[in-house]
């Protein structure tokens, strides 16, 4: 197969931190693949949370990556860098990115890519990795999750919480997730969360008190951090862990640590973009094992909210800052087709 | 074998919490064995921190527990329970107790002794099990500290921090100690310390910086929470975590949740005394099979500081609060004979 690339592309990028006004259609190089490295022509790439707060100005992308937004894709393979798997050139896959997602050519790192299974739209496909490896990371390796086991995701409709719902559920947790109102209350138990509590109507802490009978919950996905912390610590049981992966509410946490002492909890976090190349490549080696066999099967499928084209990247950015979607908006770079 | 038992002991024990001077001698029945217990002729006792707390009115007994203070306890076996282990009778052990040690005959679950070798006096023995358990668990288990990372610890002089001296050297780690005041600073460098840092006359963070070349130490023991957690944190290398054993400068903590999550650091912590027997067994076959080898080779030995008569319990725990002492405080009871 022989792909003609063009010199230059298309591309959503930002010339100096703002609202999502500031992003805009610019023309850039086609990135040239490194060694290990692919291009992908990019047919969908995510939008999520981290992306927003590049373009605020709030996190700069990390030493290397690339200046544009975009930390997942999905797309074809059309030209490899030295010492890349062949068998890659072609194929569709999908990636973890470091940044430059919003565009119509994006670098990956080989090992990070993941093959598009038959009957996986390319827009799911681009919608998969980031909610993904940092759920199953932080979930699962840095969490501790097992069978049997209790999960409490705030956000529960967010592209992070609908993951948390389906990996949770996937792989024999209960889970139970607070959300902000009925109707997205609603939508979580329709995504698969065993429990959905109306943070805005009732206290989380009581109510998952009453859920568990009193013995909280083993594990804490937290994206809210601030005053949220100690209201988290209630809710877990003796020896639970708190994995946190944002800071939504502030980053000043006050904790009993008589009380992290007396019932053996864990807090920990982690973020997923400043990660070594090695790391992510056994990340997503691991992922390829346990989890693709349920997207390949048909049983592990992304929430979708909406679609926008890559030249409305700040109408996507808007509708993310606002807060009303359910699951993972997406930005149509090349498309399908 | 067969002992003559009396009905009735000597013990250290207080009516209402207070001082020191609350502590006076009681007479109490020999306890009876339980089930999978055997009772023990106490030659000597370890005096602990939790004691003084307990003796304070802030750590009362868990259920079940001796109201007479004391964790650890070397002596004869005199008499077992139903299913302890027939060899035990006549053998010297010492054991971790959950109360009941400041007393002339205390009973320890048969699973939780671990067998005087030849060469270790019954007062080092004694001395051995509840800072030997303590350390071990949340150094190694809890903390995961492998050879060749750092162990930054708070009040290397301590009983405590002694025992993460002789361990942390006996299995690879630098050792970086605080103690308050030039002389507690070369008793731990004597001990075994790699670095001693007098925390009254300098600033641990900046010391910890200095030593570690900037990079920090993969593990901090922590007795001080507090507003030394926050500082805590700043000490450790990307990773890095942070296992709370004791509450001493307080129990509110402020913490970055970014810097826990950007740094991946994490934080956890245990008390010892309200685990489960099999826990402890667990713990004890671990420890049995690691680092009592150590023992039994004479390589590993407690930092003795000074030895009390029983009926001087009251003494003792007035040295432990003074915070003079450097090493073990333990109370002979029936002595080596």
């Amino acid at each position: 197969m022989i792909v003609s690339l063009p010199e230059s592309m298309a591309a959503a990028g930002f010339e100096a931190p703002g609202g999502p006004e500031v992003l805009r259609i610019e023309r850039l190089p086609v990135p040239v693949p490194g060694p290990d490295e692919v291009l992908v022509r990019v047919a969908y790439a995510g939008v999520n949370r981290p992306d927003v707060i590049q373009r605020q100005g709030f996190y700069p992308p990390p030493p290397g990556a690339s200046p544009i937004p975009g930390l997942e894709i999905a797309g074809e393979v059309v030209a490899l860098g030295a010492g890349a798997t062949p068998e890659l050139l072609g194929q569709q896959v999908c990636a973890l990115v470091s940044g430059g997602g919003y565009a119509e050519y994006c670098l990956a790192h080989a090992e990070h890519c993941l093959p598009v299974p038959d009957g996986l739209p390319l827009d799911m496909a681009a919608a998969l990795p980031e909610t993904l490896f940092t759920v199953w990371h932080n979930v699962f390796e840095r969490g501790w999750a097992k069978e049997g086991e209790t999960l409490l995701v705030h956000g529960g409709t967010s592209g992070i919480g609908s993951m948390a719902c389906l990996l949770g559920k996937a792989f024999g947790l209960t889970v139970i997730v607070t959300c902000g109102g009925a109707d997205k209350c609603a939508a979580a138990l329709k995504i698969g969360a065993d429990h959905a509590i109306d943070y805005k109507a009732q206290d989380f802490v009581a109510e998952v008190a009453a859920i568990t009978g009193g013995k909280g919950v083993e594990l804490v996905l937290d994206m809210v951090a601030g005053d949220y912390v100690m209201r988290n610590l209630k809710c877990l049981a003796d020896d639970g862990r708190h994995v946190t992966i944002a800071v939504q509410g502030g980053v000043r946490a006050e904790i009993n640590m008589a009380e992290v002492m007396r019932r053996r909890l864990t807090l920990t976090g982690s973020t997923l973009r400043p990660r070594s190349a090695q790391f992510k490549a056994l990340l997503t080696q691991e992922i390829a094992r346990l989890a693709w066999p349920l997207v390949e099967a048909g049983r592990l499928r992304p929430v979708m909210d909406r679609t926008f084209a890559l030249a409305d990247a700040a109408a996507a950015h808007a509708r993310m800052e606002q807060g009303a979607h359910i699951g993972k908006i997406v930005l149509e770079v090349g498309g399908a087709g």
